[in-house]
């Protein structure tokens, strides 16, 4: 395949500092990018998503065809067009959330049949619809259709979901339509069995891919497995391709996937938790509802370089979350998708200057003398809908 | 009094353009003023919100005296840095939502005891503690501690009521601190009889204000019986003074109001029917969370010049209502708060150039020939907190 391009600029170790050319623009990389679920990155105007340093966005073929219909879409000129969002666009295939969202799911070789969440209307979902909705919607990068498997798995539940997947991939990649600027990628799983992540990434390498996601993490194996899974993965993996691990994640989890060869990321972590007052800061999180920033003139972050901590005080930001204000949401939404973007911009920037490891040290090291305060127990570890 | 200045620019028969002078800027009048309830116009940054061409904006003592607290805003640097305004601020006195939000509220000469909406904790508020509270909120114009007179009210009921909110003009001007660029606005009462109106606008002339503003109505008495008020009260207003009228209006009640001599409005219904799916167009306004619009690429209003209708369809913002989105409230109050401030240029540049008349037809007409969707009983003639 040959639609999204992928320029290799610099490594340093394992990490690689990358560009990746779509249909709609060129994607520098490392790079994070914002999970704008239902044709919007909430809290925000997509002018302000791109001032952040966003340059890519992702979508949800799961919940783009229930509303507002990826025909509907397709005859308003497409999804860019549809929100506004001129430059390039990822979409899920729509496997992870029939899993965690549907109702009445039930999986057969041929795909998913499932009851919507919003009106419980039937749907199915198959490799070759899932396809023909992630090319109406006209996204640059289109994801496989893939099971998403549960965790924890038998190790034989595992393979055989892992391996309906590699059959989905072979079916995507043969109902997609190869065009210049637009890319496909395949999904590794394999559950946390290092046998069957080589196995499902040979798989793919074999097919042939624009990209290659690791999927299946984040949903509670923990940090360490993670990193070993990306570990028994990558040296499967052709370099010339970006690869994307889904889902992730907190700012320590990007930091060491990166140190291990991953390029693209994608988390509802700081949307999400910008909604419900949670802001990242390079000492850990604070929580702006807690009544001790009831007084405090500060910024959430005096290192941050972002609109929020340039012209608002946590005590201003306590006060719009305590009178329930959008504008809390809307502030600490910028805010916490500025940290990750600066997070990247300074991933890149070290890469490029063989001193990764020193930023990897520099900022655990930071992150670990801060007063953190815990994050929401649903805030762990999702990577569903933003 | 000398605080804000006010330059009378312009005269069209009764319609005047001028300009107000206060600590944090000018105003061009007519000028209309978003409100900012809880230190923020909802769903909008302040940057947004001056990009809509607005010059000033409404704060509420009584929201604020509530939560955060007055001393705690003062203590953070006052309400236009605690709320990253740096423009003028226009607060209300708290005499109106006292009345309508409060709970087990008792009137005496003195002031008002009620307990907060919020959480049942009881206050006073006085004519000297609501003019101490706009003091420390920094408030460019101050507004003086008023009763706002239930509607309908027999003639005895609201002459006791105007005169004991004319006793308390009185008050609120000996226990405001004149400083150069920081006005007192005295408020006219008097309910629907001309009589009363004339009293109070006489008794508050000859104690002399910074500005005269026309209170207690759009509570239900209709656009005809509001503006014979304004025409009873008008005469004996001091001309070389801003005049403001509380809690107006439908674009059809400014424009009227402005040919009757009114320089300042404010009113909830741009940002509140914004949040509800309202959208204000030159012919009359659309409900966009109706069915007809789910696949109409127009935007809102072809003639607008404003961001959302540049960028945005129907189709889109039904959509994101339906979904839920925060998205869709952003962009709806953005474009009729610009709607607002488009019409206030229109009818300044209407009166510089001596054709205030023709502007009125023709706004008249054209929104009269369009296809309204009637708004919601509960958008109907509220002057509350936004």
């Amino acid at each position: 395949m040959n639609g999204t391009g992928f320029a290799l600029i610099a490594r340093d170790g394992a990490a690689r500092r990358g560009r990746i050319a779509t249909a709609h623009g060129t994607i520098e990389t490392p790079a994070f990018m914002p999970v704008g679920t239902a044709a919007t990155v909430k809290a925000m105007w997509p002018e302000q998503v791109k001032a952040t340093g966003a340059e890519i966005i992702l979508g949800n073929t799961y919940h783009l065809m229930l509303r507002p219909g990826a025909e509907r879409i397709a005859a308003l000129g497409g999804l860019h067009r549809f929100m506004n969002w001129p430059g390039p666009i990822l979409t899920d295939s729509g496997g992870f959330q029939v899993m965690s969202l549907a109702q009445l799911r039930e999986i057969s070789e041929d795909g998913v049949v499932f009851k919507s969440h919003i009106d419980g209307s039937r749907h199915a979902l198959t490799p070759e619809r899932s396809i023909e909705i992630q090319h109406r919607l006209d996204a640059d990068i289109t994801m496989c259709f893939d099971e998403c498997t549960p965790f924890p798995a038998t190790e034989t539940a595992a393979a055989q979901s892992m391996r309906l997947s590699m059959r989905w991939a072979g079916r995507s990649r043969r109902a997609f339509a190869e065009r210049p600027g637009y890319g496909l990628f395949g999904i590794v799983q394999g559950s946390t069995y290092p046998e069957l992540r080589a196995e499902s990434a040979q798989a793919l390498a074999d097919l042939g891919f624009d990209g290659y996601a690791i999927g299946g993490l984040a949903v509670g194996e923990g940090q360490a497995e993670m990193f070993r899974m990306i570990e028994a993965t990558e040296p499967f993996l052709p370099p010339e391709r970006p690869r994307y691990l889904m889902g992730v994640g907190r700012p320590l989890d990007i930091v060491g996937a990166v140190g291990r060869g991953i390029d693209m990321f994608d988390c509802v972590m700081p949307t999400r938790s910008g909604r419900t007052g949670q802001a990242f800061t390079r000492r850990g999180t604070l929580n702006l509802r807690n009544a001790r920033h009831q007084e405090d003139p500060r910024p959430i972050d005096e290192t941050c370089r972002c609109p929020v901590c340039r012209d608002y005080g946590r005590a201003y930001l306590h006060h719009l979350f305590r009178a329930g204000e959008m504008l809390g949401p809307m502030l600490l939404t910028a805010h916490n998708l500025h940290f990750y973007q600066a997070l990247m911009a300074g991933l890149r920037e070290a890469i490029a200057a063989g001193r990764y490891a020193d930023f990897a040290k520099t900022w655990a090291a930071e992150e670990a003398s801060g007063d953190i305060e815990p994050m929401p127990d649903s805030l762990e570890g999702g990577n569903g809908g933003a």
